[in-house]
C-alpha cells in the first residue's frame, strides 16, 4: 500500500495523524474528487476527462499520476501506447465519500437536484441519503449500483461524448464507452 | 438556504450543476473539511481551531467567514463579544462525508489507524466503516455518536487544550470546552 509521504496540508500539522486528514491528503487537492467521481461513472481515456471537467492537461496529467501514485487509479492499456484509467479496490473504497458529497450536494448546494439519481441494481429503487436501499437495507457498493438520469439533467454546456453517454442509465464502474 | 454563488471550481465547468462539485464548491476548500471535523468533535473557538489546525489566523479567519456565510456553520455568541462556532443543521448534515474520509483514511491513508474510533451512544459498540451500527443496524446522526479514544492515540507536537480534551471520550457536538 502507498503511503503518500507529502504533506499538502502543512509540515507542522499537528493532526496528520488523524485519518480525516491523511484521507483529505490523498484525495483533497481540487480537482481530484472529480476524476474519481468520474472514474465511477466510467469515465476512462484522458480526453474524456479532460473534456468533462474542462481543466487544463497539465492539471488533469498531475491529478492523474497523484492517483496513480496513491495507487488510487491505475492505469489500464486497452489501446495500445495509451493508458487510460480505472479505480483500483482503494480507489473503488471511496464511493462512500463520493455519495456522501453527492447527497448533501443534492440537499444543500445545488438549486438544481435530480438530475441524476443511484439506484440499488438490485432492488430498482432510489439510495437513500445514506446509500442504504431502502427496499433491502443493504448499503451496496458502487458494482451494484445504477445511475439514472434525473428530471433536472439537462445538457451542458460542453456536449462532449462522456457527458452525452451519461444521459442514458449506467451502471457504476462499468467502461462508459469504447 | 444559501446557494454560495462564487464557482471557485472553474467559470466554465461544466459539471457545475453536479451535486458533487457543488458540495465540493462549498467544502473542497483546503482546511474547510478539517475546521468542520473539529466542529464535529465539539471545538467552538477560534483560538482552538487555530491551535489544533496550525494555520496562519487569516486563513482560518476566511475558512470561518465563508462556512458561515454558505451556512454551515453558525456564529454562538457564549462570551459577550467573541464569537464562538457551531454547526448548523445544514453542517451537521456533512457527518457522512467526514465518516466516510475518516473510515477510507483509517484503511487506506494513514500508518497508524486506531487512533479514534466512533461509537453509537446508545449500543456502545463501534461504528462499521459505512457508518452503521453492528448491533442494532442504525446510521446514527452524530449527535448519537461518541469518539473514543483509541490505542493508537498519542500526544502529537501541539499540545494545546482542546487536543488534551479530545483524550477522552466525547460525544460528537457537545461543547468540549468552556
Amino acid at each position: 500500500m502507498a503511503i503518500v509521504t507529502r504533506m499538502p496540508l502543512g509540515q507542522d500539522y499537528a493532526s496528520q495523524e488523524c485519518s480525516i486528514a491523511r484521507a483529505l491528503e490523498v484525495v483533497g487537492e481540487r480537482w481530484t474528487l472529480l476524476v474519481v467521481r468520474d472514474c465511477f461513472f466510467g469515465v476512462r481515456r484522458f480526453s474524456d476527462f479532460q473534456r468533462r471537467l474542462g481543466i487544463p492537461r497539465a492539471v488533469l496529467s498531475s491529478r492523474l499520476a497523484d492517483l496513480v501514485e496513491a495507487e488510487v487509479l491505475e492505469r489500464v492499456e486497452e489501446r495500445p501506447g495509451r493508458p487510460d484509467y480505472a479505480l483500483t479496490g482503494r480507489g473503488r473504497d471511496l464511493w462512500p465519500v463520493v455519495h456522501a458529497l453527492y447527497s448533501w450536494g443534492e440537499e444543500h448546494a445545488t438549486p438544481l437536484p435530480g438530475r441524476r439519481g443511484f439506484r440499488h441494481a438490485v432492488c430498482d429503487v432510489e439510495l437513500d441519503t445514506r446509500g442504504q436501499c431502502p427496499t433491502c437495507g443493504e448499503l451496496p457498493g458502487p458494482g451494484g449500483i445504477a445511475m439514472v438520469p434525473g428530471p433536472a439533467l439537462r445538457s451542458g454546456p460542453n456536449d462532449d461524448r462522456a457527458s452525452r453517454a451519461l444521459a442514458a442509465p449506467h451502471r457504476l464502474l462499468e467502461p462508459l464507452l469504447p
